[in-house]
């Protein structure tokens, strides 16, 4: 705890794990002079050293414990309360279905006997005691394992009043409206059975596949209401954190933030290496966008974006995480507007004896090792914790907007059900959210676009009417956001929509709307070989990815892109009658060219888009965070070369430029330039 | 020229492109004034300069040309050329069927009219062509497209004649042998049908699948006869050369080195980054393992290990191909054996206008820009080459081996026939594979312990009997292989086995000739959802992959290895009555931790393993080659942290270790550190 308030840290999280603390049913063990089950002595301790924390006391703990920190006899002795997956088999003993009756029973029991403990150590009766944490990585228990839970009792299948048929009722009302769209012929809604998970492109399949997702999604949030609504029973007064387990899971939780009752931040976990098959090994430029997303993610659902497990080490010693690229991955989490943090793990230590599944010490390569020796991570650390003490300013500071991306939480979830084909459709909302990392995302990096989320389905963003958005689209577009792009359009927004005109609405029915407003214009998908692309005077676009032409285009459209094979339009610009200004381009790519920045600096430039940010060099991206008259400058090099760049910004406070003039990069390395009014340049890490 | 000449190179490459010598069917194009077609004044020019040259006449090119290189015509006139999927349907329009009668008699008129004018300039007439390549990348078009090629012409169905039947005839001799493996009724070879490739685990249809790929690789062998048949007709009396599109296909060429009737060189291509979704966008330590196998392979086959293209750019502007980066890919390379390697591209240049897929500027990022500018990519280039050629004894120098890795040719294509699921067998062959990059050869690599491989089907290596072999199994390993095995252990040879012991052969007939020679020793799978395995005295060795217990154990085999939680035995050394010492492990990892090095160590020590080289440093990979008196030690680290490490290393000349003492590396660099026999260290690149 010393070390860590050293390095400028405030705020300890624990885990408490059940396991240990119920060893035997009903049998409750705390307190001890081992201090391996002294949770209150803990507290005491944190509290002696000025720190707050975070309390997890599970269900779930994952950290490589026995069961995943379950109690074992939960798991041996009640199979009935394990997750199942569609054929009813148990997906592995220590998966268990959230919302079991039995097992709320015994997670009830577990809160009665620890939270009150907790409850005397609370922020408001003056303890260190800020945050509790439900569960642990929601979901994950589950879908790594092979499978969403079909358990039969928790999903209240045959019975009206059972949860599936109930979540079905709400959603359509009528059964025959579902079988409408199920393409089935169910009696009622207790009839219903969940969808077999296949990869399909049958629409109707879909549809069931994406309501049980739905329904899933209904699970999580109603199981986290439940915990926190069992954890102030007894006695809990913090605000609730939970953890997702990472940028894909994010979207995951939207229902959840939207229903919850408590106090609560919604955080990811942001790992970059846990092994070979993780998807990154290191904090590349391909998981900068996994990053950066995340935390837009969070901030648009209302959240301070908050990493609740930062790599401080990893399961594997190899790949490595080295202190060095540790470094560059805080820094970038910073850049990205990430406002909290704590390491996973920040010490090591042993295991209790007999609990844990990978070795009787856990190390994890953590800073400081299992018998309290420091290790180089610690400086990286503690250099950090300094920097961020001293400019706490950073913590208020947003990001300097260029263009806007639209974001649609319907669409990082679809990858989530199956959908795998196309059909009928000319692109999934799971194609469109790769486009999004792998194609806008890291073109307007290269291109020091600026570029930051708004949430579609909320109103707020449309006030500002200056900076242009970029909506990717697909097929599919649900009816209230095709019309809140219609009103925007009306009030005079600037609108760049890409790569498909959507056909479909949010129950994958046929819906026009933007296409109505705008002329009617529809998108068909070229079938040639070859294709070569010119848009808004940049030749030789296409490389990748996939051309869709433009028909039904209003008289006065302005064309801006063309195949030069066939001729055809794929990009046209106008105003339409009632307002705003429309730039439609029938193109999606994988970023990979020069060519692709300079095509979509002049598209947004097209739409009134003014460069915060000049960079010279496009494999460095910046971001510009700025708070009243300070701004912090983030020059990444998420590459394992040596790189230079000149660089030039116009924070919000700054009527020209400033020329932070020449810069050189380390491989894997980030740049933090501090700028005020007075225009001196600070060097901060 | 002159630059390539100044960078130390002595080869150049050049495509010839049928598509640009013959546009109109018939007529054909040479010389003239551009210089665009005037093959001739090329040769005359490398000669003039002194550089031999590669000619490479197609048919294919690739090369981002349209139509692949082929000419339009023939794409778009003969449609009854192009290579089909088991549906009968075409692949895409320039994937042509490779032996189809009337493309083999199109090829002919264009080989009559290129061949001999390229043959005034062999260098058996003293000039400068050395080498011809024939095709480029066999196969890629078929596959990369989503199938290999069913075209029933060319397949000869029907026909007892037919290729197709003939080469099941020649296999099974009798149908009804067929039919008892297939569990098919078919009345004789010619009713046989290709199978469907969908993803399976029934052993009949794997060996369906199975014969079909052999058969397949069985085409592109008889191709490449015919191509070089025709060239020598025509007067080329070069060698042939061909490029393997990479590392995971050289295992398709091997039936082709091994009945190929004219003097040839297979290579392979190794590019790191040709865009986003290329597996490898770095010469990561994972990029390493398949350059390394890749290298092996060749080496193993008879080749020198040639590199037909290294990367010399790429497609893509992002990820970038740094000069940085490059310069560690080609000493890796070079560490790992390559003995020749040409650049793709060394200069960029205009497409003839209308013959580009992506510009009508070539530029590729390549050393030389299209208008001759010199990038600094060609500084590492000419640094590289001129090294080369200074330490020319490097290319006679070959890798130090500590312990050998056995190959079976079986193994790399497996993944490649749709074989997905286990079904009845302990491990898939290629599971196998996987397990030797990621686990065997990272772990060796992390252990300093200098792997090579050797082929298992040839004789040669067994003479070595003190080295200990590496051999990794699955269900599957062929009747001839597992004799030879016994064998090796009757000569003496000691062998490290796992993580199975084979149940099948080469048809997928029950064989058990290994385990028999081996008291009849089996594996079982550990279904258990908790394991925790010591290994040779290593605790905690256990955290990925997966366990097979052993049983049959002769009462005086060593317990080596054992899972603490079942107490069952997962390995275990003996040394058999007739022979030899075998050490038989049940247990298939990704390398993930320090437990996994010290684990490999203390098994290949018990069986005799001496140290060539140790390094402090696990992150710092290691080769040294020697020849003569001479040696150069090859330090990588391959990861985007600086690191420093201690080395010392004794080559075979060396009656002690030599302490290189410490060294620092860049992120992403290889150091290369020549040594001879009077000790002095000298500092190559």
């Amino acid at each position: 705890m010393k070390l860590f308030k050293e390095a400028g840290g405030n705020c300890l999280a624990t885990y408490i794990p059940w396991l240990i603390h119920e060893p035997t049913e009903g049998h409750f063990k705390f307190g001890g002079k081992t201090g391996t089950h002294d949770v209150e002595g803990f507290l005491e301790t944190a509290a002696e050293e000025g720190l707050y924390v975070i309390a997890r006391p599970g269900p779930y703990q994952y950290s490589e414990l026995l069961y995943d920190g379950l109690p074992r006899w939960l798991c041996e002795n009640y199979p009935e309360l394990h997750a199942h997956n569609i054929k009813g088999k148990m997906i592995r003993q220590s998966s268990i279905s959230y919302l079991h009756p039995l097992f709320l029973e015994k997670v009830e029991r577990w809160f009665a006997a620890i939270c009150p403990l907790l409850s005397r150590w609370t922020v408001s009766k003056g303890g260190p005691l800020a945050f509790t944490q439900f569960d642990n990585e929601m979901g994950g228990i589950h879908i790594w394992f092979g499978s969403l839970d079909y358990n039969a009792k928790t999903l209240g299948l045959s019975d009206p009043m059972g949860r599936f048929p109930k979540f079905l009722e709400n959603r359509y009302r009528e059964i025959s409206r579902l079988n409408k769209l199920y393409e089935t012929t169910f009696a009622d809604f207790a009839s219903v059975l969940p969808p077999v998970p296949l990869p399909t492109s049958r629409l109707a399949e879909i549809r069931r596949m994406k309501d049980f997702f739905n329904f899933y999604q209904s699970m999580l949030a109603e199981y986290a209401n439940i915990l926190c609504s069992l954890m102030q029973q007894y006695g809990i007064d913090t605000p609730f954190v939970h953890n997702s387990a990472g940028p894909s899971m994010n979207a995951w939780f939207k229902p959840m933030v939207d229903s919850i009752r408590y106090p609560f931040i919604l955080g990811s976990d942001h790992y970059y290496t846990l092994g070979q098959e993780w998807g990154q090994n290191n904090p590349t430029p391909q998981h900068a966008t996994q990053i950066f997303t995340s935390m837009e993610m969070l901030r648009v659902m209302g959240m301070p974006p908050t990493v609740f497990e930062l790599p401080g080490g990893s399961l594997s010693d190899w790949p490595p995480i080295t202190p060095h690229d540790a470094k560059a991955c805080y820094l970038m989490n910073i850049a990205f507007g990430m406002k909290a943090s704590n390491f996973y793990i920040f010490t090591g230590g042993p295991n209790i004896p007999g609990t844990g599944t990978t070795s009787d010490i856990y190390d994890y390569g953590a800073a400081i090792g299992p018998r309290g020796e420091i290790r180089p991570l610690y400086k990286i650390q503690k250099d950090l914790g300094l920097f961020l003490k001293k400019n706490s300013w950073l913590v208020e500071a947003e990001h300097e907007t260029g263009v806007r991306v639209g974001l649609d939480f319907d669409m990082p979830i679809a990858e989530n059900y199956g959908w795998e084909a196309r059909g009928e459709l000319a692109i999934t909302p799971a194609d469109s959210w790769r486009f999004i990392h792998r194609g806008i995302l890291s073109t307007a990096f290269c291109a020091s676009l600026s570029p930051t989320f708004v949430d579609l389905s909320k109103e707020s963003w449309m006030e500002d009417l200056g900076t242009p958005l970029i909506v990717v689209t697909s097929a599919v577009m649900a009816r209230p956001i095709q019309e809140q792009l219609v009103r925007f359009l009306k009030n005079g927004g600037r609108l760049l929509l890409l790569p498909v005109m959507p056909t479909h609405d949010e129950n994958l029915e046929p819906c026009t709307v933007l296409s109505d407003h705008l002329n009617g214009v529809i998108t068909v998908r070229n079938h040639s070989q070859f294709t070569r692309v010119t848009v808004a005077g940049v030749a030789n676009v296409y490389m990748n990815g996939e051309v869709f032409f433009l028909e039904n285009l209003p008289s006065d459209a302005k064309i801006v892109g063309i195949d030069e094979i066939s001729g055809r339009t794929l990009a046209a610009q106008w105003k339409p009658k009632d307002g705003g200004e429309v730039l439609i381009m029938g193109f999606r790519w994988l970023h990979a060219k020069r060519e692709h920045e300079l095509m979509l600096i002049s598209l947004v430039k097209n739409l009134g888009f003014k460069a915060k940010v000049i960079c010279s060099n496009p494999n460095i991206w910046v971001t510009l965070r700025t708070t009243g008259k300070q701004s912090a400058l983030f020059l990444m090099n998420l590459l394992s070369a040596p790189m230079e760049t000149r660089v030039k910004c116009r924070p919000a406070w700054s009527k020209k430029m400033i020329d932070t003039k020449n810069h050189k990069l380390e491989p894997m390395s980030v740049k933090v330039i501090l700028l005020s009014e007075n225009h001196k340049l600070r060097y901060g890490l």
